[in-house]
C-alpha cells in the first residue's frame, strides 16, 4: 500500500464520498491545552468512514466480480456502508446478520438496499452463511477491516485532514477491527510530516493495546464497553500496519468516553458515537504529550440510537 | 434598516463571529420533497444566532458608553451572547436573571465574563432593577430582540445563508422574541432575489401568528412548549417589519417539533435546540408551499441539557 494508491484510491472514491468538514473550538482547545482538529465523519454517507473502505473496496473489483455482488458480515456501520457504496455502484450487497441484531439495524441496511440474510447468532454460523453466498451467488467476500482495499480507503479520511491542516503532530483514531488506525497511519506517514498516529482503545476491548506488547494478535476477554463499534479484533492484513505505524496506543475507561463524549455533543454540537469519543478520551489522557500541539482527531461516526443515549 | 446598514453591520461583526456551516441531507430532501439548506447557528460562538445581534450592538456604542457597560435581563441564550460579545470587545456586562433561573444558566454567563445580578422572578422586578443599573452604573440597556441594532445584526446569519446560496425561494426560521424572524425578512429582501421568509412558531405560544392576523402585538396565555427559546414577545421595532416583509407563520404542534428536533439530530447529526427545530418542523408541515423548492432554514441554536432529553 503505497502512496499512490492512496492518491489513486483517493480520486476514484471522491464522487461517492462527502470531503467532511474539520471542527474546531476554542472552549475545547483552552480546556485540554492544545489545538484540536475534529474531522467529522459522522457528517460523512450514512454517517461513518465505512464508505470510503466500502467504496474503494467494490470499485477496485472486476466487471464480472461486480454482476455478481458482494457480500459481508456485519451489524455495525460497515453493513450499512457496503449497502448503499453497492447501490450507488448498481452493484448487489448480501449482508449476513446475527438474527438477534436490533430491527433498527436490520432496516437500515435495507434501507440502503441491502439484502440482509439472517443467521444464528455465532461466528461459525456468520462465517459458513458467507462462505456460502460466496458460493451460490458468486459474491465476493469483503471483509470489514482486513482488506487493503478497505484498509487504504479508510485512509482517505486523514489524507483530507492533512490537506486541510498539513501542519498536524498528531492524529488520534479510535481503534476496533484496525481497518481505521492502519490506514491513518498511512495516510499520515505519506501526506503528513512527521505526524505521529495515536490509537484510542477502551479498556474493556484492549486487545490491540496488548497485540502491540506481545506481538502476537490478541483477543478480548470482556467486551462490555459503550464504544460497540470497537468490540472487533485485528487482522493479519492491518495489524502488521499497526505494528510498524502506529506510535502508540492509549487506553481510556468508560467514564472517560462518556466524558469525551458529552464534551463533543455539548462543544461542538454535533451527534458522535461513543467509539468516536474514545479518540478524545485517549486526547484528554494524553495531556503531557499533547500539550501545545496541533491534534488531528478522527469523529469516526454518528450512528446512535437517540432512544438510549447514555446521559 | 437600509442595506447599508447590513453590509456595514456584517463588515463590523465578522472578526468576532463565525460564517457558519450550511449542511444538506439528501436523504432529508427526499423525505420532505425539496432541497434543504440547514444554516448552522448551533456552530455560532457561545451556540447561538443571537451572537450576532449582541456583538452589533455593543459595537454601535460609544467609547462613554463602552466604558460604562451594558445590561440586558435575560435568562435565554442573549444573557450569554450579550456577555461574551462584552467580553471581547472589552465592555462590562450586567445581566439580571430571575432568582429562580437554573444554576446552570447563570453558570453559562459567569463562564462568559457576565456580571450576574439576581432579581424576584417577576416582570416588574427585572425591569426595576435593570433601570437601577442603568442609573448606578450609567449602563446602556440592550433589549435581546426589539432593538433596532440587534435585528440587523441577526439579519447577517441569513445575508451569509443567501450568499452561500443565491437561490432560495424560503428561508423558515423561528419567531419568539421577533429580533431573528425580523432580520432574516429584511435580509431576505436585499441579498435574495425574491426570497419569502416563513415564522415558525408553536402553538402553544403563537403571539406573533395572531398578532399579524390582529394587527396590533398580541400576548401569550399559554406557554406549554418545549421550545423554551420562543416564549417571549414581539416588540414594537420588529413587529412593523414582521407585518410587512414576513410572508406567513405557520404554527406547529409540540409531537411536529419533537419530529422535526430527532429527524436533525438523527440526519444531519447536529446537537440543536427546540426552538431550532420550530422551524424544520413548519418546513415539513407546509409541504404544498415548500415543493420542489429551494429552502433555507436557520437553525437558531444548539444550547441544550444533554440530562433532560425529550427522547
Amino acid at each position: 500500500m503505497d502512496k499512490s494508491e492512496f492518491i489513486e484510491c483517493h480520486k476514484r472514491i471522491k464522487p461517492f464520498i462527502h470531503n467532511t468538514p474539520v471542527l474546531t473550538s476554542h472552549l475545547i482547545d483552552e480546556m485540554v491545552g492544545a489545538s484540536i482538529f475534529f474531522k467529522c465523519e459522522n457528517f460523512q454517507k450514512m454517517g461513518a468512514f465505512k464508505m470510503r473502505g466500502a467504496t474503494n473496496a467494490i470499485m477496485l473489483l472486476s466487471h464480472e466480480q461486480r454482476q455478481k455482488g458482494v457480500v459481508t458480515h456485519s451489524s455495525g456501520n460497515f453493513a450499512q456502508a457496503l449497502s448503499l457504496a453497492a447501490k450507488s455502484l448498481g452493484v448487489k450487497a448480501f449482508i449476513v446478520m446475527p438474527s438477534n441484531a436490533p430491527q433498527v439495524k436490520k432496516d437500515a441496511v435495507k434501507g440502503y438496499g441491502g439484502i440482509v440474510i439472517e443467521c444464528e447468532p455465532t461466528l461459525k454460523a456468520r462465517q459458513s452463511e458467507s462462505k456460502s453466498l460466496q458460493e451460490k451467488e458468486g459474491a465476493t467476500f469483503i471483509h470489514p477491516s482486513n482488506d487493503d482495499n478497505v484498509i487504504v480507503g479508510q485512509g482517505t479520511a486523514c489524507k483530507e485532514l492533512l490537506e486541510k491542516h498539513p501542519g498536524l503532530d498528531y492524529v488520534f483514531a479510535p481503534v476496533g477491527g484496525g481497518g481505521l488506525i492502519a490506514g491513518t497511519a498511512l495516510a499520515a506517514k505519506y501526506f503528513g510530516y512527521n505526524c505521529k498516529v495515536v490509537g484510542g482503545e477502551p479498556y474493556e476491548v484492549d486487545d490491540a493495546y496488548r497485540s502491540m506488547l506481545s506481538g502476537i494478535i490478541e483477543t478480548n476477554k470482556t467486551t462490555n464497553t459503550i464504544a460497540d463499534g470497537l468490540k472487533t479484533q485485528l487482522g493479519d492484513r492491518n495489524f502488521p500496519i499497526i505494528q510498524k505505524h502506529v506510535h502508540s496506543i492509549t487506553r481510556v475507561a468508560e467514564d472517560e468516553i462518556l466524558y469525551a463524549m458529552r464534551m463533543i455533543w455539548e462543544r461542538l454540537k454535533i451527534v458522535c458515537e461513543p467509539s468516536s469519543a474514545v479518540a478524545f478520551a485517549a486526547v484528554i489522557k494524553e495531556k503531557n504529550l499533547i500539550a501545545g500541539k496541533k491534534i488531528g482527531i478522527i469523529i469516526s461516526g454518528g450512528n446512535v440510537d437517540l432512544g438510549i443515549l447514555p446521559f
